[in-house]
């Protein structure tokens, strides 16, 4: 957060604020895809938070989460991995800003992805995750999937809308074709 | 816009809402490089506004602004290339979200770029123009550079802040390291 | 090929030459996906050339071809756009030497992707054209496919080794998920 | 390697033999920029070798080296760090072969960089160390340069052709813009 203040209510918002603001605006996002990779650099696995949802269903998902105001895009990324994934995660955080693509959620289905809380730009990028990731916060556990069980449709099924099209692109992008 | 409304007022904001926002959560920007390119690719020339400031100063830059509420990134550079530059400019979108970067900008000097006016995270492409564009709206020029100008510490004092960074940027990209 | 001969043989080689040198060292290679792109940018149709194989079979695949000694990237680009595409496909080129992907095809079946004449190291780029590409050369047709075609297994198996993965690779990057 | 032998004499070259194809094709290269980042990712140092050339001056370089028939890009990277940094350099290897950029070095003087030897294709990766770099083979020295000096006129003039510009590159990519 860099120390700055904004305004009066530093840059958490009131739930009516977070509202008012949601209706307006895009929000920006970070989401990191947590992988596990040999000394070599070969992508060994992929994680995934499991969640339940409002409806007593289940739902996988990467560490996605707002920027707030006056944050860098490196500080929301490590943020959200602590809160999600503990302290033990040691993520590398990249050295560019540039994402690996930069996913758009609306609230309107039929649009890009879906989210029905809102529009959102999220910035995504791949974190290599160098120790040991326990789920805190709201999640039910952390799972590694290796590289070939990615394109199984039951998984696919399980994951947030989008969340399976960025599974394709990291694996496309690694050269992992499995 | 897709044709999407948000709620009664649409993606527009009042002075007071886009001030109430601007308080609570980064912006979404998205901004255009201007590029001419030869036939084989070469990078011919950067172009630039030129605009006059609230200190009766002159000021340059790219093609910058807010991506409003259910726009896509494609809707919103089209839209402000088209506003800053007329119809005529012909702009080649790119065929992905990746960008060339992406430019931090922050309401606290010595925190990234710096703007006054709000903390935005800024999507950058460079745009080739295949026509001919015109400055409209509050420009008073727009006007070509060639890439060996573009290094010209005086031009660089007239910029924007950030945009030289993002114009040495362009030009490493290109391999044009004149 | 900017004029510069390469000692006394010029940059083309000689069949034994040719041999020699695949045994020896990795081949540079370029390939262009050609895509056809609407005027905001969202890819429209993906382009294949189809041709027969030695063994009587039908093969698609993007254009490939080899860069010649002294010669750059995007001389190398146009050149094999043009004799596979003929003049009038007006490709345009990237404005930066960075591919989507570098694709490596090993001789050996079982090492990333296969090519049974040589080692390549082969930076892809998707090229949208502008023209009327013919197929010239040795091809029997060029055929835009669109992308929800893409994912088609029937067309897949039709395509050499490798761009199956890299049509998939476009797809995600593209943001197109169809 | 993958014990993969290029028939009979491996994939190493005779002295003969690599100037045989030194003259009939551009050879395909991989370099390694050393970065040393903080646990947030910031970029602290960037790191260069110090040679002593064959006209008694001295030059600093980054890593940089052939790809051998039937290597990889990463184990082309491994091998030539482990050559130049020795065994406790503990490089984080990148999970995808697209580089941060494509230099190309011609042997006349004039054409992008200059390499007397050769042309060559050199896809440039940014290596994050772990652990301790020893300069071995044939380096007098290992240094960190803090990104400030990285402009520095001095510093760039020791540089081999074509690095001091894939210096600025790598800060402008990293929005590190001191």
């Amino acid at each position: 957060m860099s120390g700055v203040a904004s305004g009066d209510q530093g840059p958490w918002l009131s739930p009516y604020d977070l509202d008012y603001v949601r209706e307006r605006v895009p929000m920006v996002y970070v989401e990191a895809i947590p992988v596990r990779l040999s000394p070599d650099g070969d992508l060994e696995a992929v994680g995934m938070l499991l969640r339940a949802t409002a409806e007593n269903g289940l739902q996988r998902s990467f560490v996605s989460g707002r920027v707030l105001f006056h944050e860098n895009l490196r500080e929301a990324l490590l943020r959200h991995i602590e809160k999600d994934l503990g302290s033990m995660a040691f993520p590398r955080l990249p050295h560019t800003p540039v994402p690996l693509t930069v996913a758009q959620y609306f609230p309107t289905p039929g649009y890009g992805f879906h989210d029905p809380r809102q529009h959102s730009v999220s910035l995504v990028y791949p974190i290599p995750l160098g120790g040991d990731p326990q789920p805190s916060d709201d999640a039910l556990d952390f799972s590694w999937f290796e590289p070939e069980h990615c394109h199984d449709p039951a998984l696919q099924a399980e994951m947030v809308d989008g969340h399976a099209q960025l599974l394709c692109l990291l694996l496309n992008t690694t050269g992992n074709y499995a």
